[in-house]
């Protein structure tokens, strides 16, 4: 079968000619319906180092936001029939820990003796077209359309749990939410927060059309430059955000974020840029807690797919076959994608 | 000035000329805007006994759903420009017990050695020109309409309450809530539990224009009779729902409720019709629980506003004068008021 | 090897030669060290009839409080090392659901297709030489007594997550909790109850000697008997307790509870006698809630073996060989047995 | 009646003949118990300046951790004796915006607009006969030693309010608490703790007496100096403490607690030093948060009385008094105060 294979660090991808894997004992065999392509992606082929923070040896096939149809099951596998879509979580922990033991295999405590961060990283993932996966790691799609959801497993997981984590300060009447970067997460984001919650969402982003896309989905828009945080805290009444969630990371961003918090918020860093907030008790305001957030868990995907099935998450996904397959990685690179690129290795 | 009056056990009122109030230490009097009635001023005056369970012993003046302008504020009263708009919470308890400390005035753990338990509740309600009442339990309306807000006090404060509590169980995708009784508690209900959540609103009643009206706030209806627990079933999935409100509280309609809940749910009782569940541990889904409510808290109230200036929450309202306050009351006791029935002493 | 089995409903099992058990996929074979006798035994091999609720068919082994030292890994199993001690957690659900997903395999969606409930409970338990599970159902021990810590499996975790789901209740100072039942599990509680919380602890039992000892672990005890209600109430000074687990669970424990209740508390129903409430809203104190449990979680039993490890859980265990199996189950019977029995079939 | 007051920035408070207190309206005139003497006190005329951040313009008595007997009551009060012994909410809000209705004085919305903070923080407070407070600002003693109790209201108060916030934190079995100076509130911190968590306490300070009174609290300690951190770590197995509270607040204190943190935990800096931190998504544990505090809410006062009162907080006291009161703060500038010195006007 073809796949888009990750074959040396600071290296492009190539489409190759691999074999078809077999399902090992637990696992399950997807025909894969659709591979999103992601920025960490780009990260893990053009910028990591090998031994470097985040690098995930090569050589492995991409791809670790996937969707699929059950082909064959692994030794010990029960409960699912071929045909039926399911949707995967991606992250792949020693499986009985007490992190993965609640499904959150991002945070396993045996994670360092593991040879692989997940599907698609470090494992062969699902740019392909097929791909095995463990069974306990596959959410059931029913009727909903599987290549659409393929991004879900990251672009809309990752703001979920963000969010999720945050709902208590967004509980009850009068409360503000602040989004900022509005690209595939950021999107999602806002619709995820319009439909959970009754909070005014305030977003934010250098792009227009970004923008307006989130005043379409219900957001109240503020423009970037001097002043940001003030237009901000104005639209809450002077009191500032109850929750903010910061999806590019830079330090200005995240100090725009830190400016605009009300006590007893919740401002969570989501992107990876790795800006800095020089943090202080005369700067928080009271009770005010910065965080960070990686990705989910097993029960917040199903939670996703609950959200996509009834139209509260609609990704905005454009789709490539295996041979366009490099191009979109092109396209991601070059900041030409709005929405999310889907490969799609068997036709829709 | 006029007021109505309830001024014997079992007696219908009357309205009357009385004193104007004079503000007391801590006080501050109010025009009245708009003053709503409620069903329970009708247990009050026609069903409660004196010594009985919730009786609050005459006379004094009715009306417990209260909003007015400031009119002249009492001793040690700072904070307040007269002629600002403002809704009053209701209860009132001894001000210094922990209940009350955190504005849980319906909890005041004193409420025993109270001589009454709030504003048209043993002390002179807003059914009157002007009501003066304790400063903290004024919640500022600024630009809103004051008398289309008299009922928040009560007819949204007590589903508000209800929901919040319930909240942890509604979070996330793919949750279910199920509201009984659509009446003006019932119909802010679902107004609230689709502003606040993502989940999918079940509401039943067995007048259809009601069913009408909760459809168009956005609900999904389910008809009464026989089957019905299983049609709300079916609904979620064969799961059951997340949570339950009950505003009619008659055995049925509770035994409904409890034959409907999920795993892991909440079920609140509201409506004070008393029906008895006979609860086991066999019949009780795996750590649902059930419970009751009673009103809210001021912190509440002012959420609730917030959700009113937001355009979440719109209470229908029929106005009434003071000349019409008995019609009004006549109205109520024979089911012809939908909505709430408010009266305006000033005109409006 | 030699095994303790249920070969008929309504029978007394009987202890046989069977075939030493090989680790399926995904599974770890365990050298049993301790398996614990517990009363739903009793009820699966006495009580229960073909078809009926709860009935598991036979034939199995029994067991399903076990402990062992890792004899053998099934395939794809990776992260264990021969010889060392890990505790067992029972139930067993379809392993990829929601409620699975989050490790809480008591609540998996897929139940009813599922061919036994866990180990011991339809599938081969640990009432017998070697045992093999599923590895995500392995807590490890490290260096802390696996004999003794068999039973903790059940009479530890059930109690521990019903504790656990009240603690919002009990956090912070002036707190009562109620222990109804002070059995292997009740006594248990008392003990996780002064560990994790400042509440102060009353206890109850009929049995003289059962009072002695949960005194001994801090308990303020309360003798049964007319006006018990009463007597529980005034300790909390009249309010009431804020968390009552009944470890019984007839009409007059779960009663005597219900009448126990302060304002914003939770009592959960542990025991399975099947007893009734009439539950009312005027006799249900504000906002407290009635729910009932059933065993615990994944991620729960870690934190009972961290719990036993730090010396905060010590359970009362006497000791069996294979041979006085079935010797402890006619003690268990006959109410001889205080704390736990465990079968320990390879000497201790 | 004689009075410690404080006359002009920069300079030390004198002991003055000043007119007796009448309580306004909604107040209640205290015979004081107890007045505890504060390191803020010291801040307050020491270190301020007019116009300054935390300067509250002189004169006025100091005092803000106070007890009494009651006295007298002011205008529309109720509910009250002659002679009961109360603790004192030193906070003082505008009494009626949302955060002042949930007893939350320390957060007032109209903050900006008071004349004072609360009792001895820009009002007379309670170094002196007689004192004057709300009535709502009350907490009654009961029995208890009202001298002993004075420096509840804040060495208690404010470590008791970061801890419940981190409650949730330290929920269960296995986990870690680590408290960072153990003056009068680190003591305090390490007590509660004790009482209301399973926790393992590790406790740090330069002071080897303070880190013995902590092991006789049930703290293990850990020495300063470089590696403290990893010595940190270690106690937990590598894991990190689950919340950590850093009652000084310099640099290198945060920085110590924040290298210290488990994921998913809580970072609460008390101390009021102004130490930074240089925050970063890669440098925090992941969902691990970080965020100051101030003082508690009225609600939060009970619960504090209620472990006083169930010797579950044994505060550390010197008594002076009303001619010792000076030297008492002159001992507390030149630390030599373990302890709390509270100052008792009438003997005791």
């Amino acid at each position: 079968m073809r796949a888009v294979v990750f074959e040396e660090f600071k290296t492009f991808p190539t489409i190759k000619d691999v074999e078809r894997p077999k399902p090992r004992a637990g696992e399950v065999l997807l025909k894969v319906a659709g591979a999103g392509a992601c920025h960490s992606d780009v990260a893990i082929y053009n910028d990591f180092e090998a031994g470097g923070p985040g690098a995930v040896p090569p050589p492995f096939t991409l791809g670790h936001e996937n969707s699929g149809w059950v082909e064959e099951l692994g030794e010990g596998v029960e409960g699912f029939n071929v045909g039926d879509a399911y949707l995967v979580y991606g992250p792949i922990g020693c499986g009985h820990c007490k992190a993965c033991s609640r499904g959150q295999d991002t945070y396993c405590e045996n994670a360092a003796k593991m040879p692989y961060l997940g599907v698609g990283l470090g494992r062969d993932g699902g740019m392909a077209e097929y791909v095995s996966v463990p069974a306990r790691n596959l959410v059931p799609l029913g009727d909903a359309d599987p290549v659409a959801a393929a991004p879900l497993a990251d672009a809309a997981l990752t703001p979920y749990h963000a969010i999720k984590q945050a709902l208590p300060h967004l509980a009850g009447g009068g409360k503000y939410a602040l989004v900022i970067g509005l690209g595939g997460l950021g999107q999602i984001a806002v619709q995820i927060l319009k439909a959970l919650t009754g909070a005014t969402v305030i977003a934010t982003d250098m792009k227009e059309d970004a923008m307006r896309k989130a005043e379409e989905a219900g957001a109240v828009t503020v423009s970037g430059g001097e002043g940001q945080a003030q237009r901000i805290r104005d639209i809450t009444g002077g009191r500032g955000v109850d929750a903010a969630f910061d999806f590019v990371g830079v330090g200005p961003t995240v100090q725009t974020a830190a400016a605009s918090m009300a006590r007893l918020s919740r401002l969570t860093v989501v992107g990876i840029a790795g800006g800095t907030l020089e943090w202080s008790f005369f700067t928080n305001p009271y009770e005010s807690v910065v965080t960070n957030t990686y990705w989910g868990t097993i029960e917040d995907l199903h939670e996703v797919v609950d959200m996509y099935k009834a139209g509260q998450i609609v990704p905005e996904v454009h789709r490539f076959s295996m041979d366009e397959a490099l191009d979109a990685y092109r396209k991601l690179q070059a900041g030409e994608i709005s929405g999310r690129a889907v490969m799609v290795p068997h036709g829709s």
